[in-house]
């Protein structure tokens, strides 16, 4: 892209911009904008106008701004988030329906754990997960299986960051950290004994994909009262299994025996086994298409994507 | 933004190549994206490489893209669509237990519904919708439930674009849909039988937010079997008023008698009570903020947002 005159890229502005909102402010005015951005107001207002008639901000009764549908609706079309979520979901459902504290799906992303998905319960255990809100890796027990997974370089740069322990009973030393992932390695799961809660414990199983790769964990966060974890952890492996099974199957080719059915959905939808046949045969039947807002024929209809 | 010398500014250019990514096809190769698109290889290449780096596309091993972790990060930002939907999942898990079929939170876009949340049971009826997909407005209860909130131009508008009916069940003609808003009107509800599936029936009722103004709908689809839906109306109705006061207590500011508890939290979380209470205090205690991938207090710890 052109660089402005002070070298940043339109598109690394309109990145500063976006990320100046956030869960602590999900409504902003321009004048907050430009300053935690860092952008002049000339520059900010342009571009804020700009994403506003995208409906990627969306400008209050009020004239502050918040992150608008439009960027939730593409960002709804992530295989990695969007698509794990619904894949995931069924299973993520069965343990709760079991354990009614909070259950949840996580992926890295970089030196944090990005929270996909949470179920909870009103009565359930403090937990400070959010839905797309991130976890420094080294509070959290998905983090560590996560860091188990990875090579060592990647424990290490954690402890190059600083472990910034929370409470008494948080991994306070690189030797604890090490320990922790030595110990996943061993077991196949994590548990975290009130690092970020002293009241609240983690349990952490890793999802593998296709090949074999890590691609997230499910966990659940319940009270921190020492009872044995076996049985949970059995659970939490069935659905990490049943979740890798549907990931696998979601990835091989629509019309493979073990396929699963949806045809090229399958990667981002989960539904009744009505619509997901129903979706199986969308393309080829070239129906009317009542996604996208397009109504005849989809508006990509080509060949199945690279998976 | 600058303008680029074919007078397509960058902003444009780049939701122009995000919007390349669709339900169909979640993984596509650069030179999908330039065709589709309608943007030059070298440019693509340009705005694409840029965009991997911002983490808002994602580069595969076999050289495909798909959309980026950082974008639906960044999408969880929305109170219109994200935010909505913390809200309104309990009061969804509870229509969900009871009817077992689809229960949906829906909003407006364009003359489109946007689907925010779809719980589904293996073995419910086929339905359509998928979370982050549209369906055009004249298809759907929702829709219909939307059109009779708004002003009569927003049903023209849709008249004009063609009503394109699915099935032979399809509001087929201007005065069926006019019948239908104005029904939705007196009723308080939509029911749409057989217009997308003819197994399957949609019942919805508007979602109210602070002012009265209606934010979504809340909706279950269900088989098509004519039996009486007082009962389910009931249900829908109640859900969509503990939303609304949900609603309502979430954009009140914090510390009001009547304020949802969660702090400034509370417009895009909703997680059990005990979570709450601490996010309710997570800024005046400037404890340790785990959001965001931040140690330390929160980055943006100053007055609570507009709402």
């Amino acid at each position: 892209m052109a660089r402005q005159s002070n070298g940043v890229s339109a598109i690394s502005r309109v990145v500063m911009v976006l990320d100046t909102f956030s869960f602590e402010a999900p409504f902003l005015s321009l004048s907050e904008i430009s300053e935690r951005a860092g952008i002049p107001m000339s520059s900010a207002h342009r571009i804020v106008t700009e994403l506003v008639e995208h409906g990627l901000l969306e400008r209050m009764p009020d004239r502050s701004y918040r992150v608008g549908n439009r960027l939730w609706e593409m960002g709804s079309r992530t295989p990695g988030a969007l698509g794990l979520r619904e894949i995931a979901l069924p299973f993520l459902h069965a343990i709760q329906s079991r354990v009614r504290q909070h259950t949840q799906l996580l992926v890295r992303s970089g030196l944090d754990v990005l929270v996909i998905e949470r179920l909870s319960s009103r009565d359930a255990v403090v937990n400070a997960s959010i839905v797309g809100g991130r976890i420094p890796i080294q509070h959290s027990s998905s983090g560590i299986v996560l860091l188990a997974d990875a090579d060592d370089d990647l424990a290490e740069k954690v402890i190059e960051r600083g472990l910034a322990p929370i409470t008494p009973s948080s991994l306070a030393t690189p030797a604890q950290l090490r320990d922790a992932v030595a110990s996943t390695r061993r077991l196949g799961y994590a548990v975290s004994e009130g690092w970020i809660f002293e009241e609240s414990r983690g349990i952490a199983v890793p999802v593998r994909g296709s090949q074999d790769v890590v691609v997230g964990t499910v966990s659940v966060v319940i009270p921190n009262d020492h009872s044995p974890v076996d049985d949970l952890v059995r659970l939490l492996k069935l659905a990490a299994t049943g979740i890798s099974d549907a990931l696998l199957r979601s990835y091989l080719p629509p019309g493979h025996p073990q396929a699963r059915p949806g045809g090229v959905y399958r990667q981002l939808v989960s539904s009744s086994e009505r619509s997901m046949a129903y979706f199986e045969h969308l393309l080829e039947q070239h129906g009317p298409a009542v996604h996208d807002g397009h109504l005849g024929p989809p508006r990509h209809a080509g060949a199945p994507p690279a998976g």
